[in-house]
């Protein structure tokens, strides 16, 4: 796979990304999208989220602040993308926390097509509807059986499952891709794995044709900033900053000697 | 113009700046404000937001994830500020995007006298009511034409219109200013926009008697800072945070030896 | 008081924290929960509200933004919590500035058992029911009344009292603690005082049986954390990543001869 010429298309297309997501994090995930070079848009108004997504050539839902409103919001910007064709990416963020943030995900995914699943471990466990405890997940025991929760889900949801960790799964049209990048650093950060969606949302925009190998290969690139970011950085602070920096400035040099996508 | 004498009221006054904004810049434009030694505040409750305008010197409103209740309270902020004679700012972010947004915007032009308009180029001309398409505008091209827009869209609404892009474009009260300041860097930030409405609020919080002025020593200010912190930066994470630095410490040999107001 | 010892708990204990919380400092609470090596988790949907407080170590209310709508999640949230007997944390933020402001914090009060009110000398004393002017206040000159203003409101509403400034008063069950740390340049960065709020909520998770400690010794190892930033920082920008960082990695030496509780 030749992560590169995904980004390359990012660039060159600079897709907009309509996102619907949380108020934590707005200001990262618009931020990385930017850093990329595409624009983002975030805009959740019921009475524009569909002209939004039908301007966009991506949309992002994330459900990490949500509220009834909102969800009717996003149900009106999937119906839109779905409509247009345009990769729709859910980040089932904190999923399994609470039975309603579990109901409102399921009602979602029942609404619209979403075209890519993200989470990490306990969200996608919690959203293939499998009893985990969202707390104290430990992503190590339970790794391969993560991977079928990943394939099942999958197959379930005719989507892309992305489940976060210290390896990324990828796994779609009956692929499967393993992301090795990434940094330890990033667990100390809030907003990573939101602004993961963001970038998945980025590629799979920019190259909706070759979804799985989208998402692995945005994974990977932001993941490499990470590792690039965490080098000039002194803690969780600094590393955010240089993070967006890195993003910016990611070559296809740094790329090719850095990817571990298997 | 002595565009120090602007900063130096703003310093000396420390206007509350009343904002009711978007979800995504919301922490950078109260920032941004605190930078420049002002005080800002948010607050878009209906049943305080006319109370809040009461006690403040300037409104900026924005409507970048505007939604029909927000805009509510925003009539109701503006007409409190009308009725005080404080200035009003609208930063009219993403009109041209999608229909709802613009009958918003003009609905809150209908609504609320507003003493500046600030937009980028395709978001001047929508607010014009001129048909141009909110993504793809180059700006050079139609930058003689630009000029007519403000010009015109000054005198349709009886106010101050600041057009921001590579030179800035200040029409008001028969008067026009051009401000060559600023640099590339500031398209790849989110927020670099929705800050300069809030310091053009700050600005003209300070300075209500002569709004025009006001407005293009505000852009001059920032977009110098902006100049400084780029030199210090490595990309826009890190260059971010150097504007704030750079905005509280901004001095008058600065402001002296890099000002290109015209 | 052993102060490194209510961090440890912290690090041991991992608290969640569940905030309801204003939308422009957001991102800086969870960011200082996540850097204390807690977990924060923002949600106000009132469907949610309890069962994510039902899950949470500590509950932070931060009117900074409040809406009608907010403070009635913030009402079923606390109430949760006070049936679990976590401890509830309110940052009077804004308190004196709106009539509406005032009114909603003392519905709060009445309806919600809160454990720690945190604010600045106005905030405070307008929660206490004193005439304070919001802005403008010297804290200097009110220094003696305001230890007696944050006594009587311990014994008012049967909680802790912190009144943040040069010197904070902490005062609960009886006890009086002055923190003396912090740095002035605190004062020119936006969410310092609601970081402050999320600090002592996570210290009360991880401690609740101390409480008028926790939140002295809260306090005093986010300020430590502060006056170690401020020495590698040019200004408010570069200042609030390096807090981050600095909170992350405070050890218990630095905190030994840096600290100024009595």
């Amino acid at each position: 796979m030749h992560i590169y010429s995904f980004l390359q298309a990012v660039r060159d297309k600079k897709p907009l990304v309509h996102h619907i997501t949380n108020w934590v994090t707005i200001y990262d995930c618009a931020q990385v999208v930017k850093s990329l070079g595409a624009s983002p848009v975030m805009a959740h108004a019921p009475e524009e989220a569909a002209a939004m997504s039908g301007i966009a050539s991506a949309l992002v839902l994330n459900i990490g602040t949500l509220t009834t409103e909102v969800i009717e919001s996003m149900k009106i910007a999937g119906a839109a993308a779905n409509r247009k064709g345009i990769p729709v990416i859910l980040d089932a963020c904190g999923a399994g926390a609470t039975e309603y943030r579990n109901r409102k995900s399921l009602e979602l995914l029942d609404a619209v097509k979403i075209d890519v699943i993200k989470g990490n471990a306990s969200e996608v466990a919690s959203i293939a509807g499998l009893a985990v405890a969202t707390k104290g997940v430990d992503v190590g025991e339970v790794a391969d059986d993560l991977r079928g929760v990943a394939k099942t889900l999958s197959q379930q949801r005719a989507c892309t499952v992305a489940v976060t960790g210290a390896e990324d799964i990828v796994v779609g049209q009956g692929k499967m891709f393993l992301v090795g990048n990434g940094h330890p650093m990033m667990a100390n950060v809030v907003g990573t794995g939101c602004m993961a969606t963001s970038v998945i949302g980025t590629f799979a925009g920019a190259n909706p044709e070759q979804l799985p190998e989208a998402v692995a290969a945005g994974l990977a690139c932001y993941e490499i900033a990470a590792e690039l970011a965490v080098k000039k950085s002194e803690g969780p602070g600094s590393f955010k900053q240089h993070l967006f920096d890195c993003v910016l400035q990611l070559d296809e040099k740094q790329i090719r000697s850095l990817q571990q996508v298997h």
